[in-house]
């Protein structure tokens, strides 16, 4: 390369691009009275599944993160002298640095486990005497693994808490929180002005066997108030589309839920449109829908926002990325935030981050 | 799950169960009177194995332990600016998280091996090499590794202390460090009370081939007016349970030693019980003596205590867990605080902890 | 072991011995005045090639370098709450544990990628994505790939900067600017009396396949009055022996370029002698040049150097450890330095560590 090139390409900008998803977290947090109260309960509970939570936790919850948002370098002790021991027993780098990341950044330690043939597991320990172990260890567990029961069978021995970061095809809430915080924080209006605007979600994607739709789908039933309609997009039966249950729960929440396999014809009508194309069964991942792609020729809504738990493949195409309508890095990176909230409270640390304590 | 079963599946109790053997440290303060000066050979030295120790020196790493265990937040900072290599050649989860632990809650920084194929070794450089690498790098080495010569290899090119975590059949000093101070913490008359009650120990192992026996039995030695008996228990000839030398070796100790192959007519008179089943040899495991297995239904004497290194298989039965007879997460508990002490002494830290210095 | 024995192979030294190339950084303090206008540019710019670094901005860095040397216990907030992505895609252990103790030495947080499995680039994700998703998770990324493209590919998307740690087969500017420190360290009269003695440099290597020897290259070539002559050692072709241009340009820039294949007829002569065997092609390494070692009996000049990027194999004989020729262990130990003056500077802490800011 000769140097000019060089230069070109070494060289690099700090600032994000103004259409990365730019709201402020101060509408949101200017949009949720704080309250404390709201919290306690997660001081000795584990996270497990979307279904733990209510509407007035979720939303202290989101305060939180927002507050962290609003503010990044201003608690870095809240996590002094705490151990994360983050235990990715199904390979992953995005969630784990996540976590890992939203630890570091308060000033606490971590312990990470990337291999599971390096654990007693391999060794036919039980997962009730690896809780045990970890209850000597550390603070906090973060723990995905695909065997579904994995996070269960490791709570019943736990006295710290635990987060569920994906158990299999069974549910993923902290990226579920992430998701609806994202959208809480693009429009505060919907927790502020209860009367007002209603927004209408579009999930492309197979809540049968995607953790991440599976979660998300539970939250946002919480707020049935504020979406006028929820079309799930995929090319399912419907007896494939929802588990035993799932669909008849979320009609019974309130929400206006619609199927559709014509994506270009839904798209027009979405305020958010949710994709997500990778389901982890087993120990491997299949690809559902690939034939449901966007794009920055996608008949999408003006202002309309489109969400994806990332890593993303041919289905979110990145002509869309230097667009208003790429909200999906944003995502992750308020992902961190709203974590930073959960893990401070799970470990009772709370009251070194809330104003009335 | 209907909300309800969710609740209580995800609700945890921070409290220990009381009968986890649970006897304070305090006592073994007592029992111990502080005396630096035994730890000053520990500045200059590897600890790599059990061989190395003489008694003064064990009491006070154990009054060290015993410190820390009582005072777990007093000492967050006194590994401030060390950093830690954590080498696991050979697989473990536990051991390596036990150390980590350690080193975290008193402030110090990490670095992780947990795969032997991408190190230098697969190129073929020699563990001299690695240690000399080391030495510009960390301050202190925990290694682990099948092949038995590593530890040794490393050692030579070492100007930084390094602990054997287990070298093939070899040795594990540190876990049977451990698991006296652990009978030691369960019972400090042995030391406050010279000419009192002493204990019968059983074993229930092969030290042939356990390294975790095998450095425990050393241990054991140095303390021999505090046993009646040790009787150990397996089904080899025992031209096949002991090294050349090792019987002879802890009898000339003053040891009243036993063997059994019969575990129900030895039970009913141990004070203290010592199980394990997996010796690890070359790059795998074997069991020994399956048909050696406890539970509660074991004639075991009431007060007895029951240690087990971890991690466990058949041979511990769960239904001993909610026992008093259960010391064996006490033992990993108080693994934590013994490396600590341990530690502390090798970087010439312990003038940030000792009272009199 | 006997007590004895036991006891000679557990105790050790922390002195270095006096042969490791002992050479205080102080006389290269003194040599460069310090100018930190110069570092100013490395506060937007990736670390991808040493041909980004002009003559100035270098010598700052290794003056920067000398003075963390001179003080290793002083600058231990630099990079307090800093976060440091470490991913090591290609196995390593060296080069990642020098980086990791660098940043740690100075306060920051890391979190490391030691398996390229464990990515989303098994589940396809574009190198583009995974810099977007590092930009939200941390303050500084070191990669090191046997992909050649891979550092160039996410430095697009980066709005942190990325160190190149190794791609492929193409550079490896870091391991370069600790060689060329460490030569400036042995000799600081090359910069303080630029009239003076010039030095005779021999390189036993490959240019064309080994990213160490070709990074060096570079950054002689910016020095071409410090040296009197340069001669390539190797048994190839000179059409294979460099890559299209390369030979040509580093005559440009004024250095006397020799070649050879009789390594014990350019020894005599040579002040520095810089030797490796290791060229990283794919997923595994080729061993190149096996007749050029260099031993004890070989005929070095009484002063004369001798560098070596490790792990070595047979090229290096472990003879020459113990004599003043063994500059390769102080090379290693200034890399450490090396590294924390570029991690300083690219995430703007320079201005911690100064003395004019």
């Amino acid at each position: 390369m000769v140097r000019a090139e060089l230069e070109a390409v070494v060289n690099f900008n700090r600032e994000r691009p103004d259409v990365y998803g730019n709201a402020h977290p101060k509408s949101l947090l200017r949009a949720i009275q704080e309250d404390g109260d709201h919290l306690s309960k997660l001081t000795n509970k584990h996270v497990y599944s979307a279904d733990q939570f209510d509407r007035e936790e979720l939303l202290q919850i989101f305060r939180l993160a927002a507050k962290y948002e609003a503010n990044p370098d201003r608690f870095g002790t809240s996590l002094q002298g705490q151990i994360l021991i983050s235990a990715f027993y199904e390979p992953s780098t995005r969630t784990r640095l996540s976590f890992e990341s939203a630890w570091h950044r308060l000033g606490g330690d971590i312990m990470s486990i990337t291999d599971r043939s390096t654990t007693g597991l391999a060794k036919g320990e039980s997962l009730a005497d690896v809780g045990e172990m970890f209850n000597n260890y550390g603070d906090c567990v973060v723990l995905r693994d695909t065997n579904a029961n994995s996070v269960r069978d490791m709570m019943g021995a736990l006295r710290i808490p635990i987060i569920n970061a994906g158990n299999g095809t069974d549910e993923h809430p902290t990226q579920a929180f992430a998701d609806l915080y994202t959208i809480l924080k693009w429009k505060p209006s919907l927790i502020a002005d209860p009367g007002g605007e209603k927004i209408n979600l579009c999930l492309i994607g197979l809540p049968s066997k995607m953790r991440t739709v599976r979660s998300l789908l539970k939250l946002v039933a919480l707020f049935p108030e504020c979406f006028s309609q929820v079309t799930i997009v995929n090319d399912q039966q419907q007896n494939e589309m929802f588990d035993k249950g799932q669909l008849e729960s979320l009609v019974q929440s309130g929400l206006n839920i619609q199927t559709s396999d014509n994506l270009q014809k839904v798209l027009p009508d979405a305020d958010v449109v949710y994709i997500n194309a990778i389901a982890w069964e087993g120990n491997s991942f299949n690809q559902y829908g690939n034939q449901f792609a966007i794009n920055s020729d996608s008949p999408l809504k003006k202002g309309a926002i489109v969400l994806h738990p990332l890593a993303r493949g041919a289905e979110l195409c990145r002509s869309l990325d230097n667009t208003a309508h790429n909200w999906y890095f944003a995502q992750a990176r308020g992902a961190v935030f709203l974590r930073q909230a959960l893990l401070t409270c799970l470990v009772r640390r709370a009251e070194r981050v809330l104003d009335i304590v």
